[in-house]
């Protein structure tokens, strides 16, 4: 018994159902579909995707009684039709469509009018009364044919073509009469002689079989498979092919033919949306040549038609019970349906037509929240380019921060900062961007970089701030000396204006116009409903009071990362960062000379050791002077910042991490700066560029930071916590409801966390004494290198919380740098090393594993662990997904991703109960 | 019932044993041991490790019971003696040590003669008939009582006593008559009341707990926790004491006091070793004040002393089957042994001994093996200062490799290459050294480094090279400018004399003789047993023949990494890596660029895109030229390198890692060397500059490396793998044995591995199809990225073996830099974070884990796969036991470390045989 590889659609025939994607693909379930609900649909069948796959494991052939499949089927729908393929009378033609169970638009091959050969038409000449179109099928169909099944250079046809307009000095494709036409198909036959070496094949049943194979072998053409991968669709899915019988929109003003939308696929709106051309074909719509009518006018120029239509539209989205995208075609006063599927849509229509069908009673919250696509929203939470805009597009880098923006193009921070206080609009380029960069970036609109990946500085300190980032856009070379880039020739020189477009990496020059999205009440509506669906809390990673608010205006129920050092370079603070660090090894290492000579002196009691100890006291005064207070200093500040940030709370916890970055990150590397520090701090210049350079490390990704910095300088750690708990006793005591959650970075072994937490827990308790005052709060860790993950039952018996830092465990997981895979992920990612970049979308199989291993080990020791997660991942929402499957109690991502990461949380919610249901039927 | 804290040793009365050395310390539980083998052995009792920790959790006081026991012993001792402790007749006197589990040589403290005061001296002065003798007797006693359990300055006694010294003119305590001690007597009397306010305490029994409390209380000094620190001995082990009946060795010509091993514990020669002193005390032995006498004159002094003391020292050494360390006094005649304990020995003594011991008849073959710590073998194979040599150390940095010499001191890597084939000694003396320093390191005898850690490429290069290295020795000031390096005032300037020794990290001023350790008969033997019970293969890391000979001489059973690249910087060979390195990225650029062309101009024919192609085959032609002919340049090189090592290797098989570290190790950083090259392969110096530029990364460990650069640069691969084959097939015509095993660094997911693996497979078919000849080989990778333990079970798949790369893995897994982590890691160490610099020895915890997982992942999809590690944990034995004990086939380490390797091996077989044995039992 062979595979039954082809499936009939025609009314009362119909084989197939609107339940076999897999097998039918989208097109050919969505046309038995409609065939069964009794639509209008010229018959034909479908070759199954099976059929595709054997046909490749058999070596490129039909696998076995596929094609007597067909030939049965093809006399079904002769019979159907009551017309003969290849029949001299009233001759039966067909279109070949590739439909895979994805839509990939514009990426498979479609072939027309197969059947026609010299005598076909003219008995379709004859058949239609029209011996113009006869031609015009036949031309179409040589050309469509030589093209997609016979790989000849579509130019070809269209240079012989055009050089008749020409002759008869016509532009329009219509113009051209029937003589001509009958001249072109000649001169197309000898094309295609001349570059295959064979006549046209004249057998329709040839020409079906040699389309067949054409369509089979598009879905492994180069465009299939860029879509497939940018889309990340299965390779081994395999496309189904679909022969249907022709209908012609071209056959006079009685005819046409168009695409519409049940909804307005951009706004959502509840009106029916699209086009359609009079006396034409399909293609003619696609193509562009001539400018198709809003789809209302077919009211006015054949009512009957439309109001059929407009039946045929509600019953096909109240069937499918989502809005349909649909090709029609009217032949002669009679209107046939060709294709209906699940129309793609903007972020804002998703969300107004999933809260409207709730509304309409169509579908329920749970299937709204499920057809709205997380990623989707980010179209809603930032600046657009107006999509009517012409641009001049010069170069397009890495989309890293979504969003746009014009301003002019400077290339110096400092400049950026004043020109921004004077009211500027200004975009900061730079080869790539460093934390002493900060403050330009702050005060500029958008940030273009030529160098740098997708989680490079500039990429994630613009994503954290919502701000449009265009980064490693290698065709930009920067000039700083001449204050200018260029791309080419083209020369963009400080003060020009630019336009950045963050969601698609363009660099444009000018201004553009931009459109604001509204942040509609059908979008407050449907994070209602999420917040009723999903289990998985969200907090937001967030640095200022400013970020603070806005994270809560999106929905945050808290702060997951609040990375202390970003206030660092706020202001002039910078200075006392800066005497900190290079007053602090001056510091250490003499405090520590002094302990061991008053130990030695008291042991001995020796005049020698005396005047060791005295020596010493005198030589630290200094140091000592200028770490403390420069320490003292910052207490204030930051103590500041976070009741600015405890304000913005109220309520809600906030995750504080003690300082994290390597302290090369905040010293000055150009002398003019350095000597005017060193001049300040009263240390010689000499001294101050050899502690600077000191500070160099190989791979400082793996070097002094993290906790490994509070470790030895515990006085900076000490500095933090006494600013947030004093910053936490004078908030509460404004009747703020504050929950400090004191997080320690780089953790890799417990007696870290255990040296840090004490000093956490003594100074909280020092603050309580001393205020009278106390509140209540946690210390944890964040579980970042893979030794943490592994080691996380013992991390659990001192932590009382987890958070996931799964930018750095990625990087040491992987042993991949972030700011240096540049050079080599993209072509991972193209040769499917990895799926996608690994920053961007949490890797599962290696990372995740960690994950697993680390909330498994931490909740053995510690059951009621709270676990979150405080990395990139925490707002892309496969990764979202994961992090609810593994048990975690929260994720925490950029304010501008909270209502993504609250979609996610809820979609991977209704999975489970999905699974649930599956499980338990 | 109470807890017995009190064991009595006395001659028939014994209450403790040999076995007890965890109850009763070393020292105790010998005490026991000798006095029930009928030893003379002066009564007294020991004091439980129990009793002490008891003291430390009851807040520092005796645990209930523990006095009243030892007031008991006290008395059988009376008894047994018939002495009474404070009697005014026949006085006892005690001495009160501490004894803890392991020894912890001059760590801990001591107080002799207690139970003196002035009636009981008066009645040791009739008792001995020698009044110089009691006043002598009781001086020391204060001072030492004063120093140890009062904390009195022992200066401002000794201030004192030279005092009268002075007075009288005399330099030797003995000098000074007993109406001086007893005024000295007096004085001391005196400086304890001054400085404690009461006044020496009389009572006896006060004396006697007051010191038990020091003992206990010298259990927490500083001296003792740097000891166990250092030792990894258990803090919570604790200490036991023992009070003891005084014997006299300063009590005339007929007495004296001694130490004596029943073997020569420098070269183990079967020799009494020993010294003594007439009419001393055993601090005076000590102390060094005078000159003792080698054990043999005693033979001529007291010949039936010394017959006695060889028959006890016999059978000493026969009762516990190992070299004896024994303490000896003999009091008017009489001979008492006070201590025996296993002696420790030199690496050279540990060997013949066991050796000897075996032919013996004394030991077996396993118990032989397990007597030597295979870290001791480390002595064995470099040369050593002579210990006789008086030496002017400057500085002190880390033991980086081992072994010792003298040079010039050099600071270019050219020069110290010129002078070398000038013949001339030279240390090569740096800040740091990089892989461009490497021919100086090859020519210098040693290397100095100011900066870098225990792992930093100074010390793993010098360590490979089994070369004499100290690093981060950053009292050292290296002035390149100069040619010098300054050490305080000290300046050390090119071309004066230096000595390093890299076992200890001493750097030396001038020149020293050394000692060529031989590695005699015995070491030959031991290492053949090892050879009988090991069950771990040991192979080297080496790469040349040069040290592959060495290996195999060194008894190592292949390579089990053989770092292809180390050989790129011999000669001028470095040239054609650079021409290789700067063309590289243009021509890939290009290749891609073209491809895309020439498919472009196949599909549309169009002129534009013909000429494109044909602009871009013009640009290709020069990088095409200096890429492929530096590979084509490379091939030959390599191919000659891999026939020597093949050769070397005969039989044995050599694991090849294709090209591992980032290319900005090879190309130049100094403009000048640029130029030249830039001019060499006439590239502008602009164009070379900026590639130059380019290859830096923010951190290069976790860059584009490793199989990284073979996936972006497969022509790379594709030449070492050809140079492999080649050679391979070359030398196997001559009749060689040759296994090469290809492996593929820092691979984290399958698919890069199988990539390389088919480049790799694909060329050895082809080099056999060419030659008509083929050899086995092997594919397989290393595991040293985090992912790729965690997904061994994919990798396993294509892998034909796996070789953990520990030095990676544990900075991935540790997120620690090795060249960074000399900032904060000895601290860490310190603060116990990490018991070990994880660099050295294996972190089983943590990194442990993931070797444990990569394992058994691996063996769950392919269960024979053959496992190795090739980190520099491949010769660390605690590291090498883990090896065994994970179940590992091979440990791979430098070839000057491949005896430590084997023999730890072997003990890790034999602790199996012993767990087998008492599970079994």
């Amino acid at each position: 018994m062979s595979t039954k590889y082809v499936y009939l659609f025609a009314d009362g025939q119909t084989e197939g159902t609107g339940q076999m994607k897999d097998l039918l693909g989208g097109k050919g379930s969505g046309l038995a579909e409609m065939t069964n609900a009794g639509m209008p649909v010229p018959p034909g069948f479908t070759i199954t995707t099976e059929a595709c796959n054997a046909y490749y494991t058999e070596g490129e052939q039909f696998p076995e009684g596929m094609w007597d499949q067909a030939l049965e089927a093809l006399a079904k729908v002769e019979a159907f039709t009551g017309k003969k393929f290849g029949g001299s009378d009233n001759p039966l033609l067909v279109s070949v469509r590739s439909g895979a169970k994805f839509s990939m638009p514009g990426m498979m091959d479609t072939v027309l009018n197969l059947g026609l050969n010299d005598e076909t038409r003219v008995a379709l000449a004859k058949m239609t009364n029209n011996e113009r179109f006869s031609w015009d099928a036949y031309r179409r169909f040589i050309q469509l044919f030589g093209k997609i099944v016979l790989n000849i250079d579509s130019e070809k046809f269209e240079h012989v073509f055009d050089g008749y307009k020409k002759q008869l000095g016509v532009k329009g494709d219509t113009e051209v009469g029937e003589e001509t036409l009958a001249k072109v198909v000649a001169d197309f036959k000898a094309i295609v002689k001349k570059e295959t070496g064979n006549e046209f094949p004249t057998d329709p049943l040839d020409q079906v079989k040699y389309a067949i194979k054409a369509v089979f072998a598009s879905w492994n053409g180069r465009r299939a498979k860029d879509y497939r991968r940018i889309n990340k669709i299965d390779d081994n899915l395999g496309t189904a092919v679909n022969v249907q019988t022709m209908v012609f929109g071209n056959m006079g003003e009685d005819s046409g033919t168009g695409v519409a939308f049940t909804r307005d696929v951009s706004t959502g709106e509840k009106v029916l949306y699209g086009e359609y051309l009079q006396n034409a074909q399909g293609e003619d719509v696609v193509a562009g040549t001539r400018t198709p009518k809003k789809i209302a006018q077919l009211h006015e120029e054949m009512p009957e038609m439309y109001n059929q239509f407009v039946e045929l539209a509600n019953r096909l989205e109240r069937h499918y019970k989502d809005v349909q995208d649909m090709e029609f075609t009217i032949e002669r006063g009679k209107l046939y349906m060709l294709q209906t599927r699940n129309a793609k849509r903007t972020g804002a229509a998703a969300v107004r037509v999933a809260v409207e069908m709730v509304e309409e009673g169509v579908i329920d919250k749970a299937t709204a929240i499920q057809r709205v696509e997380p990623a989707q929203l980010d179209q809603l939470l930032h600046p657009m380019i107006d999509p009517k805009a012409s641009l001049n597009v010069i170069a397009t880098g890495l989309p890293a921060s979504p969003g746009a923006a014009s301003g002019t193009a400077v290339f110096d921070p400092d400049e950026a900062e004043e020109m921004a206080k004077e009211g500027k609009k200004v975009i900061l380029v730079r080869t790539e961007t460093s934390p002493e960069d900060f403050h330009g970036m702050v005060a500029a609109q958008a940030i273009l970089t030529s160098r740098g990946g997708m989680t490079s500085h500039a990429a994630v300190v613009a994503r954290g701030m919502g701000k449009c980032c265009v980064a490693g856009c290698d065709q930009v070379v920067v000039d700083y000396a001449n204050q200018q880039f260029t791309v080419g020739d083209l020369v963009v020189k400080k003060g020009d204006s630019i336009t950045l477009d963050g969601s698609t990496g363009r660099v444009i020059t000018g201004e553009v116009p931009l459109i604001n999205p509204e942040i509609s009440g059908h979008f407050k509506t449907l994070m209602e409903w999420v917040n009723d669906y999903r289990k998985l809390g969200v907090r937001a990673n967030a640095d200022t009071p400013h970020d603070s608010e806005v994270a809560r205006g999106f929905g945050a129920e808290g702060i997951g990362l609040c990375r202390t050092e970003h206030m660092f370079f706020e202001g002039n603070r910078i200075d006392s960062v800066r005497q900190m660090i290079l007053s602090s090894s001056d510091f250490k290492n003499l405090e520590a000379q002094l302990a061991t000579a008053r130990a030695d002196a008291e042991k001995s009691g020796s005049k020698d050791a005396a005047k060791r100890v005295k020596d010493l006291e005198k030589k630290i005064a200094k140091p000592e002077q200028l770490y403390k207070g420069a320490l003292a200093d910052l207490l204030e500040l930051q103590r500041e910042d976070f009741v600015g940030i405890f304000r913005a709370m109220n309520g809600f916890p906030v995750t504080i991490r003690t300082l994290d970055p390597p302290l090369h990150e905040f010293v000055p590397h150009d002398d003019k700066t350095l000597k005017e520090l060193a001049a300040k701090i009263k240390m010689p210049f000499k001294e101050a560029k050899a502690k600077v350079t000191s500070l160099h490390e190989f791979n400082p990704m793996l070097g002094h930071r993290g906790c490994r910095l509070g470790i030895i300088y515990p006085e900076i750690t000490e500095m933090q916590a006494r600013a947030i708990f004093e910053a936490a006793v004078k908030v509460k005591a404004e009747g703020v409801t504050v929950k400090p959650e004191i997080m320690i970075p780089l953790v890799g072994n417990v007696i870290e966390l255990k040296l840090q937490a004490d000093v956490v827990r003594r100074v909280a308790g020092e603050v309580f004494a001393a205020t009278g005052q106390s509140v209540e709060y946690l210390v944890g860790t964040m579980i970042e290198v893979p030794r943490a993950a592994l080691t996380a039952n013992q991390i659990a018996e001192v932590a009382e919380f987890f958070s996931f830092g799964t930018n750095d465990l990625t990087q040491m997981t992987m042993g991949l740098s972030r700011d240096d895979s540049g050079k080599f992920l993209p072509a991972y990612v193209e040769k499917k090393i990895y799926g996608d970049d690994p920053f961007q979308v949490l890797d599962q199989t290696g990372v995740g594993q960690l994950v697993d291993i680390g909330i498994q080990k931490g909740r053995s020791s510690k059951p009621n662990l709270k676990v979150g997660i405080c990395g990139e991942h925490g707002g892309d929402p496969e990764s979202v997904i994961f992090c609810h499957k593994v048990g975690m109690n929260y994720v925490s991502c950029s304010p501008y991703r909270v209502p993504i990461a609250l979609l996610a949380a809820a979609h991977a919610a209704l999975a489970d109960k999905g699974a649930a249901k599956t499980t338990t039927a």
